[in-house]
């Protein structure tokens, strides 16, 4: 079976590997049809290691993925061969405390593809826990498909945030996390989303979406200032951090309202100088966002309803032989380009 | 100053009023453009009463208005002459315990306009607290303006839901309550809206908005069929029940998920069959919904923003001198009228 | 091994069944020392059913327990042999969606201790999950441990009401579900409890905790006035209904304050008449509760830290030989009686 | 009439000022009797400034107290003549946008008392809304009265916090402030509460409250080691920052459990560095307190009900002519001061 392999820090090769283990009785076996690249994938490769999680072994890359059915579990009765579906890449320990509380995403147990060493899914099959595969409505692509798992990212920091009805919400980053995060606010019922970036190109896509308002820092306004103008001086109800950078969190705080809502959702490398009490002064709140629990059912609804269309975010599709080239040009990437895909069929 | 006064059961006049009072410090003049007409008014008319509310002296009729400010208190900074507005037609005792708490609704003290013995707005002019009085973009027209009020009932509906982004909701009862909650429930975070009524006519507007599906009950699959096949067994998320009868409770609970929520929003004459312990079988949530607070700036948001648009809602606009018309048609509404406004330009 | 076994209604034998199945991996097996009679086991035993659960078969009764491990699966780590013990009698489907939700007592799937045709624990040993099973610390009794199944049921009505820290609380009912609620509630934040009863032996035990406050009802001024008067007029911010009567739902929500919340924990056996209107006047939250989720550690917590004392509730404890006569005096129970045990040791 | 007055940094006079301004309609004239001294008082007093609050003119200071009603507005039905009442020293702009939604306490128009250039109520008289004004209930005496301000700081925590029932706290520093937050998260429903300080005699209060569990940092394990030592490997359910030290941050999320909460009730003079990722890794909540909203009434219960004991706390009352001896006392504080309080009567 083939796979794309991460030999080490900066040494990807496609090579066979062995086939997945046997279905078990609660398990389904799925052939991969489309893997997204994720940023995370790309640090793997380039830096050999995230925080803790280092590439001791070879690993297969890829955990955003979507595919099809081809085998079922003794127990299964959600799914059939055949379906079309996409699967949650991190398996918690079903009886931990965390599991039970509904907070999986936090079991320290968590087993998640392409985080070492367990192997990602860029390669012909996968066995995967039914509980943890999706099926795909006949109006939701396989291309969509794998990019549910970006997207309930956003999905979890909009969740997270409590939106109410007609909340207007802030993204600081319009990278691919960020451009999720707008989109799950903006249907999730913020009236608009102003997003903003230090580089204009990465907004020209928020500009298709009605709802959205780029705001292109460093040219004119400051971002708290567009955003008291547009909320007649009171502030945004929801300020979502999605950059990762640590110079933003002045304007965070400076943009959200009097008992506003913060959004962590951008991973900055090292602590951040945050000030206390800017934010008791406004009493924020302050979530943070780890990956997502329980939001699958939920993105694909969106998906297929229309109310959330993801394809504008597909920036090119490449072949499963091409993987590599694939990977080169994320690391390289150009301005406007948000999500990359590798298709396996 | 002209007034619509309801002068006993039964009797409507269009008639001189005493001008309202001088403006205070904080408070506005406003000369009055649109009035909606609410099953309120209406039931004033037909019935002189509502509940322990009782018409014992003639009242002016209307609280769903937009107009202009045309005069402002020595302490109003929110507002300028020439402001087009709508109002929140409760104005609450603000040093109350309710009113500290943000649940200025629910104030006891709460004087509520066209119910007894408070006028009510279908006059020239109002003055009004600048704090319950909104601004409206400029995109936002008066005839939306007056649509505000019954929209924030579908804002408090959606508010109290707590709807997570993507939830599958269902109204019960397309009337245009059961519509406002619809589009405040969709805008709000929903996926999909699934609406409900017995009348196939009420149903005509729901099917001009994405995301609304509208089912007929009486003909085909009973309302929790079709949610069940819908969301594959599982059930919906929130049930708003907007019809006000005592027969749909059934209905209403079994269409719920595991874990779900039910909004009442429709306000049945007499006490209702409760079936308690099928509640607790799901560990159902059941919300009640009375007005609405903090409720008009969101909506107004959602209104310019364009993720609501209320327009479609609006069957018939009367002239000032047609009042009484206008009345005698709510009263004997046909099947596909949803909301009728009175124009005092 | 010997068991309590109702063979059929009105009917029960001590005799000989089955060995527990072997231990799983994920199991561990207890021998049982304490078990509380619930108002359950006794509906069973005198009716043969409760609602839609009927008794076909001999079942073995019980479902409040505590024990000692005597053997451990292959997997376990959070429990050893010689561990004192209670056990969540309910078990779920650990893939379902309910359960991936954190709220697994709602799973449709769960198998639950003495509910047809689920064998009980009122016998010498039990295999049982090891994610269900709770180390009882050393200042916990048996018996204690034994009534943690019931005080969850508290715990739950009391989570579920999102008390705020002093919220005045009304408990209507003072049963043994009654009782363990006040107590929930009284620890989980209320400054007080007011528990009212029309059955004034039933307020005896109340009067020994400081913070609850006996209301007999019936004698003097009734249930509303009694709480109007000891909040200033406001009402309550939290009742919880745990009678089970269809009479009390007028004073249930007459008592409540502006805002205020319900939490309905009695079971009527019939559909209850709801006065939607006047629970909608005030905005009420309803919540509704089905035996606990993720209750036991916290309610273990608060035991073994002296917060809740629950020897009080313990009324008397008869040998295993005496079962039947134990479940006769249940059926026929003291006005003061509020806890049965049978002890296996 | 006599008062307090910090004519300039370091500088206290006891001398004559003007009378109030007259009662008006919704106002009632307070005799002071007890005043506490709280720390910002004492910072005035040693830096003539709190950040951007700079005493540029004499300032009357204090703002924790009680006192009895000597006249009532016009429109005052909530309280008489004689009756004996503690203060909130914050009002805000009934009409603004915060106040309508219950949060008042983040009004920017609010007017607070001893913050400049607000006088204080160290003086003989005071006019203030009656809406602001609390009755004691005749078992509170004027001592707790007056420590029903700073206990409403550790309310805001508690409920901040949204214990619940049964949760484990963690409250890092043992001043004035973190046993405030201490003892409102144990009547709150905490099962017990960890309480840790660098300073061993800080603690020594804590050990006559059974549920405390004083931690000296420093000595032996660290916290998070504790923590995790007393919670099974799990960590805390909620962590109370009450030391405003920027050292602690790291022990501070390091004793949280995964999915728990973070309450910053410790106002650090600088940014703090702050490890995001480490409080992603959990999805920690972070909560921020300013002052209080709408939490007196409840305070008060929780005082009168025997739940939360204030007066250990006090530890020493000073005579209106010693104010400045008082004050004095407080720069030099005793290791084991905890409130000092000063009464006029």
């Amino acid at each position: 079976m083939k796979a794309l392999v991460l030999e080490r820090q900066n040494c990807l090769t496609i090579r066979d590997i062995d086939s997945p283990a046997p279905v078990g009785p609660d398990d389904v076996r799925i052939r991969i049809h489309t893997v997204g690249i994720c940023g995370s994938d790309v640090h793997y490769y380039t830096h050999g290691r995230i925080g803790p999680y280092i590439v001791k072994a070879p690993m297969v890359l890829g955990h955003e993925a979507s595919g099809t059915v081809v085998e079922i579990g003794s127990n299964v009765t959600t799914l059939v061969v055949g379906d079309r579906v996409c699967m949650e890449p991190g398996v918690p320990d079903s009886n931990s405390r965390a599991s039970k509380l509904g907070i999986y995403n936090v079991d320290p147990a968590v087993e998640f593809w392409a985080t070492p060493p367990i192997d990602g899914c860029l390669t012909e099959e996968v066995v995967h826990p039914a509980a943890f595969t999706y099926r795909l409505p006949d109006n939701v692509t396989f291309a969509q498909g794998a990019m549910v798992e970006p997207f309930a990212v956003g999905m979890q920091a909009a969740a997270k945030a409590r939106i109410k009805p007609g909340d207007t919400a802030v993204v600081i980053g319009a990278g691919p996390i960020g451009m999720m995060v707008a989109l799950a606010a903006l249907a999730g019922g913020a009236s608009r989303v102003i997003i903003s970036d230090l580089a204009a190109p990465k907004l020209a896509t928020a500009k298709h979406y009605p709802g959205l308002i780029p705001v292109h820092v460093g040219s004119g306004a400051s971002l708290p200032e567009k955003v008291l103008e547009l909320t007649s001086g009171w502030g945004a109800d929801v300020v979502f951090e999605a950059s990762g950078s640590p110079k933003v969190f002045g304007d965070m705080m400076a943009s959200a309202c009097p008992g506003g809502t913060v959004v962590l959702v951008g991973i900055p490398i090292d602590p951040v100088l945050f000030d206390v009490a800017a934010a008791q002064a406004k009493e924020l709140r302050i979530e943070t966002v780890f990956r997502y629990a329980n939001m699958y059912e939920r993105a694909i609804d969106l998906i297929a309803s229309g109310k959330v269309d993801l394809e504008p975010l597909l920036s090119e599709t490449f072949s499963f032989p091409q993987s590599i080239e694939a990977f080169d040009r994320a690391v390289s990437a150009r301005p406007t380009d948000i999500k990359l895909q590798i298709s396996l069929e």
